[in-house]
Order: C-alpha cells, then sequence, then structure tokens
C-alpha cells in the first residue's frame, strides 16, 4: 500500500479542513502571527508507532518541519518523544487534534495487532491475523495501513479486489456450487475466489468447485478443528487456503489459530481499536530549528 | 445538528464509494441483475439506536425502500430488528458494509454515552455529558451525532465555534490574563470563552478576566473539589462554568460530577468506541414489498 | 480566523479555476512562453488593505514571487502600489482577474467597515460593528475576514456555531421562552443563546428565560432606547448583550450605536460592498528579480 | 447558458453546505422534527426577478415543494410575493439564508443592468449594454446569468472563450499589430479577437491586423467619439466593432452609447451591485399543501 | 463490477459538466424553453452495445426519460436504434455529445473486444482475452466495463488489487526468487501474484518461488510454445496460470492463443479502441411520451 | 490554453488516484523504501511529442526530478529517449502507467494531426485541420492541446463558446433564418456564429441571416465544391468561413481541403486515435542525478 506523497497530503488535508471549519479563531486571537514554536509529540502508554509517515507528510505540507524518531511499526514505551516539530506557532496548534487523532487511532490499531500477532507467533503458529472491511468509514486507507504496521494482513481492500461469496450471496444466488462455478469462469484470472460456509460439507462442497479459499463463519474453535479434519480427508488441506472468522478476539485467538486455519481474521481490529495515549506539547522556539 | 437530506446524502455517498472501489464484483457475478430482496438488520446486543436517519437517507438515495422500526435514540433489546430493507439485490449487498459499519459505530457511540448519562442522572447529578474533539477523523459530524443521541453534548464541533485557550495557547501567548482579555476584546461577542487551567489559583485570574468557563484538565476529584471551593468563595460559581476534563471515564464519571462541575467531558466516548454488534441478513423478496 | 496557508490555497486555486476554464487562449497565443515579467498591483482610491495575505498564498502557490507594502488591515492612500509581483509573465496575465476581483472585493469590504467602526469610536461608544450572514455564497471566510480586518465583529460564521433564535423560529416553535428553555437545557453548553425579539415585553421574556443576547429587529432608535430602558429596569443590562439589527446602515449607524446597545449589526457591509478600485500594470522583467 | 437541473443542483447545494457547517443547531433544538410549513418569499423593494430558477431548483432538491409567482426576468412591485414555499420547516429555516443570499444579489444585479439598458434603449440607441470579468469569485455563472436576465450582454465567460489582447498582453508581447497577427494565425478560427487600444491610432492599426472588436478603454467619450470618426475614415466602421470599457457607470452611460460604439461595458454591474431586499416569512402549513 | 446507480451518476455528471461549461448557449438562444423532443440513438455502423446502463442513468438523472431497445453486450447490426429518450428538448441537447462520446468509445471496445473473442472460441481454444492498465486516464471503470461487455477480462484494476512483478520492479529489487518470496510471504492471502519473466528459466524460477500466474512479456510465439514447454516438463503446467503479453494484436491473437497459456492480454483493446459510429436524431414530440 | 502548473497539476493527480486505488501494493512489497532509480521514456516508434509539459508537472509534483529532451511539438524519432527522471523508486514504479498512458495519447493525437496538416500544406493549402467535440470524457483540454501540438485548430471547447447551430437545434427551432436572427441578436457580441446546413441554398440563407462561420455536414467533395460555388456567387466567400465536416479522414482530407473551405473537420482525431507507442525503463541510480 504505497501511496506517493502527494495523494497522501490530499487525503490528509481533508482531515484538517474537516476540523478548522472557517479557521482557528483561538490561536488568531491569543497567538502573534509570526511566532514559532517547537513541539514534542509523546506516546504516553507503550505502543507500537504508526501514523508517523503521515504525520511528517502532513505536516511538511503545511510548512511546518518534523522530525520522526520513530519508524512507523517500531515499538514506542511511555512517555517516549516520537516527534519533534517545528515551525509557525499557530500552524502547529491549528493541526494538533487533527495529527493526533489520526496518531492514536493508527498506532491503536497496530498495537492491539501486534499484540495478537506475537500471542500467534509465540505459540509457534503461522496463522495470519487479518482484519476485515470493518474499517471506520473515510479512513480505509489508514486503517488497513495500521493492521500492516502491526503485523497483521489486510485482508481485502474493496469489494473489487477479490470474490468473497458470503451467505448473504448465497441466499440470492441459490446454489453453492454453481455460484462459486460462474465466478470461476466469468471473473476475472486476476482475482482470488473467497467462500463462506456453514458446515464442513459446504466446505468441500466450495473446494470442489474450486474456491481458492475457504472461510469458517462463526465456527466455535471445536467445529473448525473437524472441519479442518474433513477438508484434509477430501484431500484439499494445502490446496485451499482456510480462514476462521467471526466471534474472534484478542482472548481466544489461539484456540482458532492453533487449529490449523491459515487465517483468523477479527473485525475488532479496526471496528473498536482503543486509540493510544498520545500528546503534544509545545515550547517557544530556541535558536537552533529542529 | 440538523442537516437538510441532500447535503448528509453525499455524505454517505462518499462513504459507500471508498468501500466500492470500481465495483462489486462478487454481487456482479452471483446474484442475477433483476434479483430482489429484502432484508433485515438487526441488533446481536443491547444498545441505543443511532445512525438510523442516516442509513435511511442512503438506502433510499440508492433507490431502495428502507422501514425503520426503532428511532434514533431509543434503546434496542438483543436480537430485535431495526430497519427492514427491500429493493435491488446487488444494491443492497453491495452497501451492506457501509451502513453497518457506520451503524455500528454511531449506535457505539450512543450506548455509551447513555450508559454515562445515566450513572450520572441516577447520582440525581445535574452534571453535563460532553465528548471531546477526539473524533475519528471524517466523521466528526457523525460522532457528535451520535453523543447528542446518547444524551451527551457535543462540545466545541470546529476550531471555529468557541475560543478554548489550553495550555499550549498560554505557552505561545504569554501571560493567562493579558490572553483572556484581549480573546474579550477582539474576539466575537457571538462566541464563548473557555480557559483550561492548571490551578485553582489560574482559575480565579481566568474568571477574573473574563472567561465564560473554566477547564479543569487533568485534575484528581480531589483537586477538582478544592478549585470549586476556590471559585466559589472568588464568588465565581455560578457565574461561571466549569468543566472537568482529562483521565475520565465510565468507571470514574462520579468521582468527577458529584464535584460540583457543570460539565464532565470524556475523549474516551468518540475516540475509543466500541462498535455495537450489528448484522444484516437477506432473504428473497417475497410478493408484498415492505 | 487563522487558516493554514495549504488550506488557504486550495480554496483559492478553486477560484482560479472557474475563471480560466480550460486555459488562457490569449497569453498562450501572445505571450511567449519563458517571458518573464514585473507587476505591480495599486490601489487607485484611498481604503483598508484585505486580501493581502491570500494574494501572497495564491500567487506563490503558482510559483510566482510576490512582496507585500502593505499588511492586511492598513490604511492605504490612492496610488499607492501595495505588492509587486515578478515571475512568468503568462501567470501573471492569467491569474491577474482572480487576483483582483478578490483584493477588490475584500478591501472594499474592509474600507466600509472600517468607516463605519470609526464613526462609532469618534463618537466615544463602544459598540461593536457586526456583519451578519448576508456574504456571497461561497465567499463566507473571505467576507467575514474582511470584515475582521476593517475592524468589525464577524457575528455567527455559520449555523452550527450559535443558537440564534429568529422569529421565523418562534413562529415554528410557539413559545419564546418554552424554545428559549429547550434550547438552553438541551443546546450544547459551549453555544451562545441568542434570540430576535419584536418588543421590549419579549426582550425581557428571553431575558428571563435565559437568552445570552437580545436582538432587536427593525427598531427605530427610539424603540431602541425605550427597550433598552425596560431591560435595564428589568436588571438586565449588563447581564445580557443588545444587539441592534436591521435597517441600519453607514448613515444611521450613531442613532442606534448611541443607544446603549453592545452591538449593531449591517447586512450592507457584504451584502453591499462597493469593490475598492484595484489596478495590475506589468512590465518585462528588469535584470534584478523582486 | 443553459444548464441541466442536476449541474445546477451541485453548484446551489455546495453553497448550503458552506452555511450549514455541521448543522442547523437552532432549528434542531426549537423547530419539531415533522414541523411543515409554509413560506412566502418577498420583494421589499422594487427590482428585476433573478435567481428564480436557481432557487427553485435548490428548493425541490432539498424535497420542497416551491411555486414561482414571477419569471426571471420580470420585474417585481414592491411587497410584491414572488414564490411560495411548503414543506419540512427544518429544511426550509436552514435554507432560507442561502435562498435569500443568492436570490438578493442576482436580482440586484439584473435590476441595475435593466435601468442600465432602458436608459439607452429609451435613448433610441442599438449600444449592447455588457458586463466585465469583475464578478464575485465562485459566482461567475449566477452574476453572468444575472446580466443576461437584466437585458445585458455577458462579453467573455473565461479565459477560454475570446482572445483579448489588453494592454498588459502587448508590454509583455511586443508589438501590437504582430500580436493580433499571430494570434489572427494560430488561434482558433472560432474564436473572436478584441483588442484593447490606448488612440485612435492603435484601432486602426489593430483594425488592419485583423481584429474583430476593438475596446476603446478609459477613453471620455470625446475620446471614443473622435476615435470612432479615425475609424470611420479608414473604412472599419461596421466592419469592426466598437467597445468602450473603463469609467463608464449608470450616470455617464449614455454619454458613451450615444457615440456609435456598439458596446459599452460596465464592471460595477457585477462587481459593486446593489443586493435586493428580499425576505422570507414562514407560516405553520395550514391542511391544503401548495 | 456492480456499482450502484448513484455512484455511477456522479461519475457520469462529471462529464456532462466538463464539456458543458457556464452553459449550452446556443439551446438557450435557439430552443424554446419548454419544448420537448423526442430522440433515437443510433447504430450507424454493427457492433456490440456497451454504455446503455451508463446512458440511461445519466439521462434519467437529468430528468429525462429513455428506453433501451438493446441491453448491453448485445449485437447490433448497422441502422438500428438502440434507445429512445424524450424529454426537456434543451437537456437533449445538451447531453448529446456527452452521451455519444460514452457510448461509442464504450461500444467500440466492446465490439473489438468481441472480435477478438470470438477469433478464440471458433479455434475452439479455451485462452481468456484481457485487456491491459492502457486505459484513457479517467476512463479506467467504462474501458473495463466495455471489456467486459465484449466478453474479455478485465485484468488487474487498480495497483492495489494485484501483486504485478514486472521488469522494471526486479531491476529494483535485485533477485527474482526473493522478491516472490517476499511478496507471498508479506503480501497479503488474499491477492494472487504475477510475476513478469523474459525466458524460459526465469518462468520456471517464479513458479518454483510461488507465483501464481506467469507473464511472458513480448514473447514470440515460438518463445511462447518453447516456454510452455520447458513449464510443462518443470510440472507447472496447470498450476499456475501463463498469460502472454506484449506485441499481441487481432491479427496474431491466434498465433499466442494456441500455444497453451491462460491468458492472452492485448493493450490496444482500450489504449486505441477505434470508436463506434452513433448519432442521434431529434424531433418534436409527438402526443403520446415515451 | 495557457494553465497555470497547480491547476494542471490538480487534474494529472486525479489520473493517478484512479490508477492507484488504496496503494501500490507491489512496489510497497517488493521495492525498497529508500531505494531511488533513473528511468528513461523513449518513443519506440516515431511521433510528435505532446504531454511532455503535464508529465514534468506531475513528475516533478510528487518530488521526482524530470528532465525533457524534447519539446511538446517536436518530432521524435523511434527509439529516442524523450525524458529522464530520478528519485524514488516507488513513486516512479507507480506514476509510470498513468505517465505513459496520458503520454501515449497525447503524443498519438499530435502524430495523426501533423500528418495530415503536413499533407495539407504539402497540397500548398491554406485550410486548417480542425478537431471536433469527439474528446474522450474527461480528456478534453489533454485532447485538445494534443491536436494544437499537432498544429490542428481545437475548435470549440466547450458548449459556452461559440453558438453552433446543428440540425438538431433547427429541428427543435423551427426555422433556420430566425433562429439566427435571435442568436445574433441576443447572443453575446463575444461568440462567433456557426451553422451545420445541408444545402447550398440553406447556406445561402445561413449567411444572409449573419452566420459567421458555414459548415457543410457530411458532404461529398463535389458537392462541396458545388456548394462553395453557390455561396461565391451569392458574394459571401471571404465575408463567412466556410467548414466541411461528416466523413472526412486522413484518407481524403485533400479531396476535401481543396475545395476553397476555410476549414475541415475530422471526428477521428481525438474520437479513434492511435496511442503511440512509449516505454519507460527504470535503472538503479548510479551516483549523479539528473
Amino acid at each position: 500500500m504505497f501511496l506517493p506523497r502527494k495523494i497522501l497530503e490530499e487525503k490528509l488535508r481533508n482531515m484538517l479542513t474537516e476540523d478548522i471549519g472557517e479557521g482557528d479563531i483561538t490561536t488568531a486571537l491569543i497567538v502573534p502571527s509570526r511566532a514559532t514554536g517547537e513541539a514534542e509529540v509523546r506516546f504516553k502508554e507503550p505502543g507500537v508507532a504508526a501514523g508517523i509517515e503521515e504525520s511528517i507528510v502532513l505536516l511538511e505540507s503545511l510548512g511546518l518541519k518534523a522530525q520522526a524518531l520513530f519508524r512507523d511499526g517500531e515499538e514506542v514505551e511511555a512517555n517516549q518523544v516520537i516527534m519533534k516539530i517545528s515551525g509557525d506557532a499557530r500552524t502547529i496548534l491549528s493541526v494538533e487534534r487533527t495529527l493526533l487523532n489520526l496518531l492514536s487511532r493508527m498506532s491503536g490499531i497496530a498495537t492491539v495487532t501486534r499484540q495478537i500477532v506475537k500471542k500467534v507467533l509465540n505459540a509457534k503458529l503461522k496463522t495470519r491475523v487479518a482484519c476485515t472491511r470493518k474499517t471506520a468509514p473515510g479512513l480505509l486507507y489508514f486503517d488497513k495501513k495500521a493492521v500492516l504496521l502491526g503485523g497483521g494482513d489486510t485482508h481485502r481492500l474493496h469489494l473489487d479486489d477479490m470474490i468473497l461469496i458470503k451467505g448473504n450471496h448465497i441466499t440470492m444466488a441459490g446454489n453453492l456450487q454453481d455460484a462459486i462455478r460462474s465466478a470461476k469462469e466469468k471473473g476475472s484470472f486476476s482475482k482470488k475466489i473467497e467462500v463462506e460456509v456453514a458446515s464442513a460439507a459446504a466446505a468441500v462442497k466450495a473446494a470442489e468447485a474450486g474456491a481458492d479459499i475457504i472461510m469458517f463463519d462463526n465456527f466455535s474453535p471445536k467445529k473448525v478443528e473437524a472441519s479442518v479434519g474433513v477438508l484434509e480427508k477430501a484431500g484439499f488441506l494445502g490446496k485451499v487456503l482456510v480462514e476462521a472468522s467471526g466471534g474472534i478476539a484478542a482472548e481466544n485467538v489461539l484456540a482458532y489459530a492453533s487449529k490449523k486455519v491459515d487465517i483468523v481474521s477479527l473485525g475488532e481490529i479496526t471496528e473498536s481499536p482503543k486509540a493510544l495515549d498520545i500528546n503534544l506539547k509545545i515550547a517557544r522556539q530556541k535558536s537552533s530549528p529542529v
């Protein structure tokens, strides 16, 4: 997910525009128009840095100098300074909240993702930890990128980049296998086909019809284990990927990940992330700029 | 925060555009182009409905029929259906995730707000429960509206609608009282002036200089109590509003709210809300439309 | 109303895009592609400079050099040069009209505002001179900022930053006092409440119900005086702000301002401002750049 | 200047979005959500109606019913109702100011244009009355259309629809005749070429080089008369069009128009128009809708 | 590639806005404002219809009635009418060129795609005919959809929906196999990996490293045949997909398609399509509307 | 058609945004984040360079260095390098396709235009070669500019810059001459009036009514010759311009151009241009930057 700086800048500027309305009336009244300041952005609790690149792009596009002390994806201790900013004081103060809102959310997502990924790795498992499309509307790019920085898998980005046949689709389409065969025949060769199933039998049918990935939706760990066994017996293990989804959270992730599934996906990572506590303190600029 | 439907529609359509990319390739392959369906949106856990109006506007703008069974702000039990949708099946399936992402976030925010507001009311307190500007970038309108529906106070909407002098401003401006006086003299009569203070002494100075609202930032409940006492002695209680902010959460809100402050503000309501579990199930349309 | 440069740039570029269509066909045909020029922007009549900051941002964003000889808010004599521009000649010629249209309007607004403000100050009055929401659609930011630079008060910026209950609202809401009480109870603590009244009696009722500001709408000066007297007797003078609005212009502003009102507001400042006469003359660039 | 309704709607909605911010907090607090009203829009002073079509498009796009009692371009007496509106009361109140700002400006422009056009017609002259590019930034379409409705000529719309060589262009291009010849040879056959001149001699040169239109810029009426004579002698009258521009206003328009020029152009029509006084009064809706 | 109507409408309206500028001055002058017409859109040469859905959406969004006589993807003879339109005459005339430009391009792309697809099918081959990212900037959705309607494969839609490692990437990344392994390990499980190779040896290496698809870039048909043989010997045929690309056109497509490749891709389909000759004739509306 | 760089930048960035989706996942996975490269853009076949200015603006706006070896409008041999680019490798690879798509289309249009223009010039004819409004939706500016660079005439840019009365307009308007007279009287003096005719007789009527340009639509060369003769006899040759349009292509352009018409217009130039074959090769950056 590499975005040229100019494209990123536009997305970020829109965030600032939303917050600032017709202008920051407080700084206009209180802060002299040529005052310069230097500010530090500090993690108040430990976590994984995410949004550093976005912050630098936003700040520099506003004419500020910004120096990152950590890179995206690095782990930061409580009370460490992650970024120094210097330049026009009114601009720093006007962008403060937008900057922190983005950094806090992205770092929060990266942090929880990293915790779950580590849990899986520590259990010597190779299962991938993926997010879902349960992102905050408008923040798709940022939520998905934060997951990547935490070590997770972005899963599908849009409705246009993988064929994912869910229960609701089958309800409308009718027969599961016909639906898969039709997708396989008429869908682009460049896309994978994933199918959500409700039983081991359906999983085998989906694999037979040519699905690349099988999603066990809202299965108990036990049911996952049994279903994987059925797929194995049918000769599909290793040939299709298996994803467990629904009802998985940090607490029970190992119960699922240990059942030979290739992917576990968790909506909560991006749907209900706990924002990291990050703040910004400004000081009058000393002689030497950053 | 009344928005004419057409304005709201534009905001909502942008959310869908983000998710859909160049088009939903799954429904295009699997679901017949003239198939119609009827769907139910259901709360999987109890909570306060928020985003109903937005959902109806979004769905109707796409040519679907939508019927709300609850109004925004009403409390919903687990497993209750809150909305019925009927019409073009591809459209319903394409908008499903965007719809649920918005509803889940807004209802999650309204639910936690309501819980805190009730806690305060049950303690026979009149303290207002406010959110802050810690909203998800791009979702300001929706986050604030959900707070309103939960019974909370939106606080400032933008940087242009109240003069709020925080610590960082004072650092750059110099003297606290001069800053307030300057804001009072040069700022518009239509705006209130709020000042963040770090001590009771500063609170009195701010009140003397003409602040309309005093914010105790990151005070312990004890320090809040003492500071309110100092303000009372100085004759400012009832003349200025007092807000406690920083470090306040559902757990300790009463410790603050019970200290004669007019407002408690909590960043977590909009910064780290737990999305409500809501789902959508589609069925082939029967003869009678919604 | 401080806007970071990048945000301002976007607003300004849209103005240029409107005027330029698919491109300036005259300069493309007549002016050599590498020619550079230097231009002077000159006030043809005396007035208050406004739009200087916007001009510099616009010109620099187009790669031109621009040097302001006056600051926004300063008074300029007839025939004084306020700005020097140098760089690509085609660009200077293409932006000329957009630049002058903005400068002329903003300076025109600032000039008339200053005249009225001075009139009030010369009469030793402290009454604020405010504009209204009668701005040119799309130019809210620029019209309001010009008022500020002229020494006026911006009044409300949007429909979201003050609760202003006008006659039409009361017609729909029913009882005046109930409306105010409801606004006071349910509206955000961060907003002031202003109420438009048609009589002294209504003014008292509004004040009793908790209005922060009372607007006398379309009162004669005599009626203003009498009504202020009634408010004074009722003990509200100094406790609520009083605004006179409607039918006030440069000619009769003192008749209103002298009646102990805190604010006089005039629609004409931004609704029908006389644009200042400003021009731009270009010359071939000499050796030394600006 | 025919714009399909949908295109116009977009332009108009942006105006409303600017004014409304995050929503109308007053109507949301005061006006019941299902209340309906009926409103009348009334001219408080006589003038030419302009902006009726735009108003209807805006109002209907918001779901309101709107009935025009006058057509664009018709003359309206003081106190006549020009439009009736009915529907959702909150929506009517939220759009009121945007609607009136547009109507007042457009009708103001149409009114002053009509006055000048009538003056010329009453003097039995066929001279066209044109506006210039001195429009309010962002309002080009609306300002130009209002001129048309008043009976005026829109002149150039953008920098891309006529080749207009002004003094500043000649300064950069060098020789007047070479510039015209180059434009004639390389410019599109679909565009006219107009040349601003400072003397009768230059006018003859421009005509000889192939200009379609000659603009006398800032000439006194006397100088216009003499220059037209020179052009006549040189055999160009009736072959090129002649425009007088600069320093022309309602007061002196006949002095120019009577000098055999084809067009007089006036910046003031769109640069400093006096907005017409128009208001809107709402009432609770009676049984029968509009 | 299913897009809800509202999303499509926005894309289409932008096309009209580009063409119409400040408005259609011809229809405004010549066509009475309430005139209605009925028009027929006719293929002047045989071809595959594409853009019918888009046309209907565009026309209906402008308030016109439109009736399609063919469906997207159907083959149309010369001189057949494909669509009837009725309604406001000015609107029909203003949208005519935009409508035809879109229909002509899409139908031209669909027609050439269908010809090539048929050639392959007639030769009893199962090779897919795909387009590339060589689309007209801004028309990605429409160009890809036209390919689909012609029976072709859309290939990758964006840079975000398949990992496609081309020669230029390898130049920067270094080792081919390391690059693929890194993509396989760190890229999302939801994406396929395609690798462009310049030799049979590289193809085998790519397959060994885990590529899902191998692209033979600018190979002669002979070299394709030999390389497929090498892949077969190495046991990868049927396990990876093979795409031939570069230098393939309608003339030589069978020479490639007959070499056991799974996909042939042709840039020319969308890069240099011959627009189909389609016209629109209007008549005054008779009594009975469409 | 001179556009200031900043305006052009915005148009170009939108093209890149379309192609890149949520980001380039291939370069993100394969190319190190700080790698720099240098690339050459090369013509694979001879042609006229067009889009060089646009390319430089796009590349520089992304922070890349770009050096043009040819100017727009120059003729390039096969295998000549036209541009060198250096800088961030990920950015170069992400923009490659967008850049080439634009360059290939613009150069293709300029090349075919030049060929036709030369054919006419070599025949010692002064007839102008014009394009039409048959441009790719969204690419009007770029298509028209490429025609200009090839030596052609842009014709009308929008529906707002010339009054062009076509057959469909006459159908709705009624009488040809009345339509022209009405346009002449009520249309702006700044616009030319062109009329499409189907016979010599209609041409004379149009000229008599005051048309500036007569378009012979879909005439055979013989009919063009005869009609020009009729116009000549009627004394209009040299007084009105004559355009032949419809059914004209590179093959038969001289048959038309030799019939004393002033302009021949060809839809195919912009409607079905053959894109020029242009590629980009990257190498790791050596020590000395471009």
